[in-house]
């Protein structure tokens, strides 16, 4: 086990603490702080109970006002606001995902954007049905992002990849009446359905949710998932590192932040130049570290062992410790609050989208055909920032784990070839990992997603559950905030097989992984979606049979509540940390956490108490082995 | 001037009275009792400082705690606010836009929907450069149809009819970066947009709202309009009745409320039939009177002369009169409590859409394959209900008015037609109106539009405006529920001329118009848009030259919101009587109010005291008239 030791929470707080001293001294505000001033919440915003979708009002339900003034009751406001909820993070989600569908239409041979894996792009064109033959590459990238913009859009017909599930799931859909029709559309009906004056049935709208959230899953997300592996290469594992201490003091340091990894590349791509680094030696620095935070992080460490500075609520930590040149941002997930903490330092606060404008940034528009300039151009800004540092300000907390990181669907079936038996086993299937499950080996699996929120200690969740499930031989798969909470804490150094239980332990020796899978992004929670078809096809189970849950500990977006949508109307039991704005209906609330499963043979259980979370999980899986009789 | 008199609001409010006095025998609650249980409403929501928006919070702005906490100001949480009420009312008008479009693609010969007027059809086609020659009217409308369809989801480009724009409005749109793209991306890019960590600047925050505002106006919206017309005829002059007299209490009574003609067409022709009447006879009735309420009414008032029972605020009352055997519905403004409502008496409440599922109704799903039947299978219900009246129950207020409705675009144009001078006008133009304004004897034009809102005492503004306008000699053009409250008062009746200044008068005399112009429900708003294009084509000015402003005295829908945006980015004022969430941003205030005319050449005003609103109005006629040098 050798020196291995995992990071702990308490030491993840001090090395915050420290920083916020210094933030103190210049004046930052916190997150912190923030909390403490928002602090109670309304309760009818948390309940959902508030309605403001016209101008009679804003209604609020209560004992003596039980209906809002056009009559809708208290089920009806819930249950819009939900599903409104669910639009705000399939339409976000799926919109990162049409943008990688644009700048697959902009690859060229010569281009900014290439396309890196031509075999995964031939083989998703063979699945949608495209002649490849003989056509050349960029021909068919051209084809089949038009046809992947269309899926977004068309005037007929349900979402293409809902194919790749087993057809046990895609019958349920298709009895439920909650096959996705165009990704866009089903944002727009959900719309239209919460619209003053239109459905109040919480059946009728929670379906929708169930709709909405699956034309993300198995639409927007994968597509963004897919194209992205066609245009920088599907991940495969690597090395990297994780936590505040992988940014360098010697060294110009430019944080990447947000989700499309057609900014992050393409910086990380000119940031290697020896034009850029002798540069940077030019105005006194060692080199140039490139860091991420939040999903491009995961995109890019996934892709290139870039490391991992934090996750969500470690955003304004990397601009505190002094020698941020430049935090560099697209879409999503960006705290506003940059603007005015990076003006308390030297930092340039970066904004590149339309998409996410924000006060107090230095904007450069960065589109696909522009793309090479427009990254120059923000890393020379950030080098000829090195010299602005104030060195007083300047702290680091030395504090870092290594990770090994990168584990598509495709490099997980890798890893399962290198144990299967090849006398007896096929190849290229998930059917060791089925065996390993089948006997007991493992006891199932849990994958981990999501955020951080203030209301649940940061990253706590996400440590101690993982910590207790790999105990019990439950393997972890990971992706976004939950993923590098895992990498900060030490559980994807393949050193921490030795926290497992005697099964999972031996799974890691022999394939050689570590215990918790870094499986993405968070648009990536479509390679669990793959995975899980593929598992239910190998074994002969249905997906809501698999000794598998879903966990969100310490979500907080709304692409969250969208990503619990498809991942419980696939049949995957899902468990929150965090109450989605529902409560306050009964009837609302019954439906998510109990009828749904008659519906898709899945549920959400939210239990804030995350020990008995992490118990609830291990019970489930346990009885799914059970009624399995394995 | 005979015996025509205006009926007042305070004789509508005596009326509504009576009818409340049946509703408190029978315990059944209505809006005037909820408004006073949700009296008063939430400051924080009434100025949109309050973020629901991700589950850190809710947070709400106060001197205290000045930033949400992501570090969102106040600006960028009531911009973002804004633009979500913006993309509800964009997705909602477009989103049965595009249900037209779905119902023109199952037209045939011998369907239950036909191409009422194909000349309309083939107009629209040839401005979309489809080629119209040689080619069967319902192959044709298909091909229409799909070619509609993606304009809500093609991947590139914008939306065809911008072009129906005079070429400065359309110069402006491409410089301020505000041309839609496809319909429901703008929606899905709004949502985007305002997700948790994306844009936080008010002025793309609003810019984008103007965008989805224009992606209804002159997209979703504008299909809903000429493709109702080619299936259903384009609207001309026709008589009518107006305001629940027009109920008869000796027939089987069928409100129709809504918006899609698609339902309620098809209930009218049904209703007409031997078979229906004879039936209804069967069961004790005279007849069969089908009424309407909402935007369904105007929608069949225009074209077939069906008479309105009332406007949004009524819709409670057509059940109180004890003798509706059904109100039928499909989609928005549809109070839930017409549910509960309806149980307190006989009255059948019939949903019919899978967009507006509600407690308490019957559900009967509308089908344009099924359609005939669904309609009859609704009428029948509605017969067989007759014998379940309380006769005791049973009071219809007798007050009703005359009125003269229909006039879209196409009407406008050929009844000035009758006006101009054969020797030296061109036919089929605006430019007799153009010469009206120019000389003077009209001083301009209002289009009044909008809902009721118990904010504003119900039909006074929209009432009270008129009539100074007219006086005025400023024509008023109508939709939506304040056409229904002019017609009810008794303005478009032709006998109001008496009631306008000289000039108006004179020109309603001899094109024997009424003073207000009934042009449809509220996405026959893109009826005016055509209207102010044409003009300012006609006359050379640009439209935001024209002496023309918008006003929505009684606004409460986010569609009206989507309108507002639309209007004022055509370069139209527009005057609102209801604030938007909006007051709690100076920065989102100021540019609503004020800065909006930079980018586009027109601003919101919103006055609650509707003395100074219409004064300002006429104000800002008299100066653009002067600006004209007329």
């Amino acid at each position: 086990m050798g020196d291995f030791k995992l990071t702990t929470v308490e030491e993840f707080e001090a090395a915050t603490d420290r920083l916020l001293e210094t933030g103190a001294k210049v004046g930052a505000d916190s997150w912190q702080l923030r909390v403490k001033r928002q602090t109670p919440h309304c309760k009818f915003g948390e309940e959902g109970t508030c309605c403001r979708i016209c101008t009679m009002g804003p209604c609020r339900i209560t004992p003596k006002a039980p209906r809002g003034i056009c009559g809708c009751d208290v089920h009806g406001i819930v249950g819009r606001n939900y599903l409104r909820f669910t639009a705000g993070g399939s339409a976000t989600h799926s919109d990162h995902g049409r943008e990688i569908c644009h700048t697959l239409h902009c690859t060229a041979p010569d281009g900014n954007y290439k396309v890196k894996d031509p075999e995964k792009l031939i083989r998703i064109a063979k699945e949608w049905g495209v002649e490849t033959e003989g056509k050349d590459i960029y021909d068919l990238a051209h084809e089949m992002a038009e046809l992947a913009l269309l899926e977004y859009g068309k005037p007929f017909g349900t979402q293409r990849f809902l194919k790749r599930a087993p057809k046990h799931t895609q019958e349920i859909w298709a009895r439920e009446g909650i096959e996705p029709r165009a990704i866009d559309r089903e944002v727009a009906t959900a719309l239209h359905m919460t619209h003053m004056g239109c459905s109040s049935k919480p059946e009728a709208l929670i379906r929708q949710a169930l709709r909405c959230g699956l034309s993300d899953g198995w639409g927007g997300s994968m597509a963004g998932t897919e194209f992205s592996d066609v245009m920088f290469g599907t991940p495969k594992p690597i090395e990297t590192e994780a936590n505040l201490g992988v940014m360098n003091p010697d060294n110009v340091n430019i944080v990447v932040h947000g989700h499309d990894p057609s900014l992050s590349e393409m910086i990380c791509e000119y940031a290697d130049s020896k034009e850029m680094i002798d540069y940077a030696k030019s105005v006194g620095a060692k080199g140039i570290t490139i860091s991420g935070v939040c999903c491009t992080s995961n995109e890019v460490a996934m892709r290139r062992g870039i490391p991992m500075a934090g996750n969500f609520l470690q955003q304004e930590n990397v601009v505190l410790t002094g020698c941020c040149e430049a935090i560099v941002v697209d879409v999503q997930c960006i705290f506003p609050a940059l603007g005015p903490l990076s003006k308390c330092f030297h930092t340039k606060f970066i904004t590149t989208s339309k998409i996410a404008q924000m006060p107090d940034s230095d904007f450069i528009h960065f589109e696909p055909e522009t793309a090479g300039e427009n990254a120059k151009a923000i890393i020379k800004m950030a080098i000829e920032n090195f010299k602005n540092r104030k060195p007083e300000l300047i702290y680091v907390p030395q504090m870092k784990q290594k990770a090994t990181v990168g584990y598509s669907f495709e490099a997980i079936v890798k890893t399962l070839d290198t144990v299967a038996n090849s006398h007896v086993d096929e190849f290229g299937t998930t059917k060791p990992l089925v065996e390993c499950v089948n006997s007991g080996v493992l006891r199932g699996a849990v994958a981990m997603v999501g955020c951080n929120n203030p209301k649940i200690r940061p990253d706590q969740a996400h440590i101690e559950l993982m910590k207790k499930l790999l105990a019990n031989d439950i393997i972890v798969v990971a992706s976004g905030c939950s993923a590098q909470a895992a990498a900060k804490a030490g559980l994807m150094d393949k050193e921490a097989r030795n926290l497992c239980g005697a099964g999972l332990k031996r799974v890691c020796e022999l394939a050689d992984i570590p215990p918790v899978l870094h499986m993405g992004s968070c648009v990536d929670i479509s390679r669990m979606m793959v995975l899980a078809a593929e598992i239910a096809k190998d074994s002969g189970w249905n997906i809501s049979q698999i000794p598998l849950v879903g966990c969100a500990p310490e979500w907080m977006s709304e692409k969250a509540v969208s990503i619990g949508n498809y991942v419980v109307a696939t049949g995957i039991d899902t468990y929150l940390g965090v109450e989605p704005y529902a409560t306050g209906s009964t009837e609302v609330d019954n439906l998510l956490k109990g009828g749904l499963a008659d519906w898709v043979e899945a549920k959400f259980t939210v239990e804030k108490d995350i020990d008995k979370l992490v118990d609830l999980m291990i019970e489930r899986i346990e009885e799914k082995r059970v009624a399995l009789g394995i």
